[in-house]
């Protein structure tokens, strides 16, 4: 393995660098550059190929991606995009996380709350639309064009066939273009399996972002309609066996957020106090909550979902922090902006159509860092995740909003958008009172901490009670009953008002605050940056054509690359562990502990299976979930997690050590057959 | 108020700026400005004055200072000077942190276990003899060069009367210059009188660093020797009157530490790596420790002074940090670094004898962003605060120590230092095991977090166990008992190796890869930057002469200025608070509620007392509790904090807005008289 690794290495530096080398680019399924791809790894990648696998890559409405694999709506992804569904489904007598969930016959595949499964089908431009909408408008009005006219065009998009189908318009190049996708949709989504958390995610939080790795991150979900599994749709093929170094892979998913097109001075403000700020509101937030889930077994299990995600987020945002850190990582950004401004003002025609938006950006930080803790305590991240707050304010705002015309309402409560609201908010699941009272007591202390006590928005929401206090107060709120909820949704504004729950009668009390701070951010910072960025945008492509990528938004895109480890210190490290390597690494201790099942299956496996395995596919946060898939449209494994130098990735992709990290197919299968006696899976999977 | 204030600022743009205007420096005894005092105030500080000051001014070795006020031996500090004092004093059925001390009679007074007074007394120039000694060794050989000529100054210093002195010697100038610092010590020193948190503490965290403000924060202790009130000491007279807004005021204390004399790129790192991943410890260690308070009132009791230690410095550093993420701030830094050193490179001579110190430290950076996190974790900040830790690693380590000759010890463990080491060793106080092992789990966690699970340090301190099951065994230690610690302390080598306590074999087990990386340290890093940092002083001196002040170094300063606000965004912020606001500020919740004692009193005190005070001295942490002085050299004060914009003094003095905050002796006598009942107190502070 090191002897290929280092082969490939040599042969690099005989390559030219840049585009020659570096896999990178998250493409769009109708930008994909299959000329560079025959060039270089000899694969043909036509319009059958991408349509096939298109059909068969799943949306996770939980911020996942994943992808059918059988003509039964089998779903294969990743254990942690169904960790928080697991979660929702165990009580204290039966935690579904800890032990592992399967259904033992398709009626007991359970319902995942909340969770909506969507397949992309078609694409259209919009761009015109959206930005002739928007054009020549400022501040807020920008945004109110630019969300209204987005509104109407997903509106007409699935007129008529909304129970089925979502239209959501889809920014990229962040603003310069726009496009209409059009996705299947699926309500009805069910867990199938899930293996135990200990064994999806040995080596817990000390491991993630790690590699070498063990982790068998899948699970298996299905999805319905009319209460059956969906008929045959399209699928990708199950391959039982592992790719071999240097192979080319692709991943086809939904990377959730780049910024690799802002521009220095965004980037300033992230290192300045974006980042910074946020790392110690999920490091006080991280510590408290697991002293929480140190006082009981309850308490660890009704947090654990939680803290994952926490403990999640804080890693990727230090590896973003550390990466600007680097003073000449913004340098390099700064010189390269300068050179599309130059090139920008040497062309007269071009110069008058642009404008100079890198000044408008520039002028926009400072108000972005004046308003950046109100917007982000008040509004943006009000709640800190309180279940509670959220379905309060949902609920005071969707009948609020209702009431105005679709195209003047908040984005997020569009007609459009609705109706997966609607599910989110009236599925049922659990609330943990002592969970929720301690979240909103971190949130309510640090809005006064971060806006000072004497502020106005802190006397607004705290009035003259302790932070303590209040949450203790709303915990007992009752909107943890889906009953409630619904009475309330079905009720819109008058019954939201006759409310006497604490939670409502407190998201009444400060909702105008905070839409006020929305206001005031969206005139003088999202309003202003967003318009430049479109300018930006059309430079851009005017500059450099349109044989470029979008940043990441959170929808499909297709990346490619091959089998690879990297060199770390000068080390080689391979692209492959196998199942004996498990073996060597579990201590007996948290969270290097095997489970019962694994501990009595060794022995019984082949331990040179291949377990995990990088690739140098070009990947971020939002493809959790997302089919490795070799030249032949197999899937061959389940992407889970990046490495340490993958966290880089959100600023730009560095070929030499960013790597995408998955799950065999092949662990899977042996897995499920040998460990889990999971027979019937390992048939419908296999099936020809 | 705001009338004078406005003239004061109106005033001020008729002076030319920089030193007529800036009453900048923490001036040393024998190097003060007084005839820059004399021109702007009209005072006249003369050496009988200086003595005067510098004979009452005290240090205290918990980190604050203070004045001795009466000729009984009182002593004036901050009540957070004694928080630890008084937790240590109670039980889970006394608090006296809670509900306050009073000594009913003298007898009654108590020990503060670990607490040495010191007065500074002679102040003699070593520099010849230091930086002789280490003339032309680089790395760890400069390290151990000065510090092996710094012990044995010390020691001969003070010989064969160590029982009642301390000799010290003082870096200054970050090395430009060496003093040796002779201080009269008192190791018996008893809590007189605090009262309650709440009181002493209104506002809390929120309120740190803020005003106005309405703290009662102060406290007195008293001097001892021979079991008896030290007979007549020099002390400072007590004045009952608030001075008024406008009046010249001195601050004699101990400032911790500054940082203004660093070169950019060391202001770089504390910005690139230093502060971010402080704070991040910081946060997450504050959030288990709040939730650990809120499980019971006793966990409630017992962390409560960590906790403040905690909140404190995460507020001053986070000051620090926003400081310097304005890049403006550290380019000015590096401006005036590159002229400095044109000025030596334009003067032959001059470059020769300073060379490049710039350079040095420049290339310093890189070893200490790589050792930062393994030198913080298995030896700089090891145990993070867990007094088990701490007593076996003191244990250990001066055993082993104490074998060597007193010129190679590492410096804490000099024959100099041994004596107060050993009252902080032997001291009985409580130890709280449950407190105690969340501290240690939250130690261990994050060095595995930040090593890596696969890092050597990593498998050195932790084996195979996990965290949370090491720091439940280390915990289990028996070395809360103060019998126990003498008997190792006493002991020596053979009885720590003997011994089978789980934190000593700990200790010993992993105390050379603490002792590895230390010296890897100062090797690389501590070793060069100082030894640049003494040329670097070496040149200020030769260009700008010796009338500056050295960085702080918690050793006695003198600071002046005048009872000054300041303006908040164009808004005047009056210098003084009074009783009168206090009851307006109250809100009835934590930490805004009063003490039973102030509810009753409103009405019987003077709401128009002086309660708080800003003034625009140079102070920073480590300068709590110390005498606010009249220009007759009277105590008026007690300064306790600086307001919001002073934790950028750590950096550079902004006489605009930075201002130190003291409670007034007026309100300190009214309280004692009238809320707390303390004729005796009174009669003694105001005897003539």
């Amino acid at each position: 393995m090191n002897r290929h690794l280092i082969a490939v290495l040599a042969a690099a530096t005989v390559c030219a660098p840049g585009a020659a080398r570096a896999d990178e680019g998250m493409w769009t399924f109708d930008n994909f550059p299959s000329a560079a791809v025959k060039a270089k790894y000899g694969v043909t990648i036509d319009d059958a190929w991408l349509d096939a696998v298109r059909g068969a890559a799943v949306r996770l409405s939980s911020g996942c991606s994943a992808s059918v694999v059988t003509r039964d709506g089998l779903v294969l992804t990743n254990h942690h995009c169904v960790r928080d569904c697991a979660q929702n489904l165990s009580t204290a007598d039966m935690d579904y996380v800890k032990n592992g969930f399967a259904a033992a016959t398709r009626e007991d595949e359970k319902l995942c709350p909340g969770m909506q499964a969507e397949i992309l089908g078609a694409i259209s431009d919009v761009t015109a639309r959206v930005s002739g909408a928007a054009r020549g408008k400022t501040g807020q009005d920008f945004v109110k064009a630019r969300d209204g006219e987005i509104a109407a065009i997903e509106k007409e998009g699935c007129a008529g066939r909304e129970a089925d189908y979502r239209c959501q318009v889809i920014t990229l190049y962040q603003g310069g273009q726009y496009k209409l996708y059009t996705y299947r949709k699926f309500s009805d989504v069910r867990l199938v399996f899930a293996p135990e958390l200990q064994t999806a995610f040995f080596g817990g939080d000390p491991d993630n972002f790690n590699f070498p790795r063990y982790d068998l991150d899948f699970s298996f979900v299905r999805l319905y309609e009319n209460g059956k599994p969906v008929s045959a749709p399209a699928h990708l093929t199950w391959s039982r066996t592992a790719p071999e170094a240097g192979d080319p892979v692709f991943v086809a998913g939904n990377p959730g957020a780049t910024q690799r097109l802002l521009t220095a001075e965004q980037l300033d403000s992230l290192r300045n106090f974006v980042l910074p700020e946020r790392l110690l509101q999920y490091s006080e937030l991280r510590g408290r909550l697991i002293r929480f889930g140190e006082e009981s077994t309850e308490h660890a299990r009704i947090a654990d979902d939680t803290l994952f995600g926490i403990e999640n987020s804080f890693k990727a945002y230090h590896g973003q922090e550390q990466t600007l850190a680097d003073p000449a990582f913004i340098d390099a950004k700064r010189k390269a902006d300068g050179e599309l401004r130059a090139k920008v003002m040497a062309d007269s025609t071009l110069a008058a159509q642009i404008g100079d938006p890198w000044s408008d950006i520039a002028k926009a930080q400072g108000d972005y860092k004046a308003l950046f803790t109100p917007y982000s305590f008040l509004e943006a991240r009000a709640g800190v995740g309180s279940s509670l707050f959220g379905y309060a304010r949902a609920l005071a705002r969707a009948a609020e909003e209702k009431a105005k015309p679709n195209s003047e309402r908040l984005p997020e409560y569009t007609d459009s958008r609705l109706l997966l609201l609607e599910k989110r908010v009236l599925d049922a699941e659990p609330v943990y009172p002592e969970l929720e009272q301690a979240v909103l007591e971190f949130w309510l202390s640090k809005l006064r901490e971060n806006l000072t006590a004497d502020a106005a928005g802190t006397k607004t929401f705290l009035g003259k009670e302790s932070p303590e206090a209040l949450a203790a107060r709303l915990a007992a709120s009752k909107l943890g009953d889906a009953a409630l909820r619904k009475q309330l949704w079905d009720g819109g504004m008058a019954a939201v008002r006759a409310s006497d729950d604490p939670m409502i009668r407190f998201v009444l009390a400060t909702d105008a605050a905070s839409r006020a701070v929305r206001k005031e951010y969206e005139t003088r910072v999202s309003g202003p940056t967003d318009r430049a960025a479109e300018q930006i945008a059309k430079a851009r492509f005017a500059v450099f054509g349109t044989s470029t990528y979008p940043d990441a938004t959170f929808s499909l895109r297709l990346s490619y690359g091959r089998i690879e480890g990297w060199d770390e210190n000068d080390t080689p490290v391979p692209p492959f562990t196998y199942f004996g390597g498990l073996w060597e690494r579990a201590t007996g201790q948290f969270p290097f502990d095997l489970a019962p099942k694994w501990a009595a299956a060794q022995g019984k496996l082949d331990d040179k299976t291949v377990f995990d395995m990088t690739s140098d596919i070009d990947i971020i946060g939002g493809n959790s979930g997302s089919p490795l898939i070799d030249a032949k449209g197999e899937v061959v494994g389940a992407v889970f997690d990046g490495n340490i130098h993958s966290l880089g990735g959100a600023f730009a992709f560095d070929d030499s050590v960013n790597r995408g990290v998955a799950v065999s197919t092949a662990a899977i299968t042996e897995a499920l057959d040998k460990v889990y006696g999971q027979h019937a899976l390992v048939s419908e999977l296999t099936a020809k």
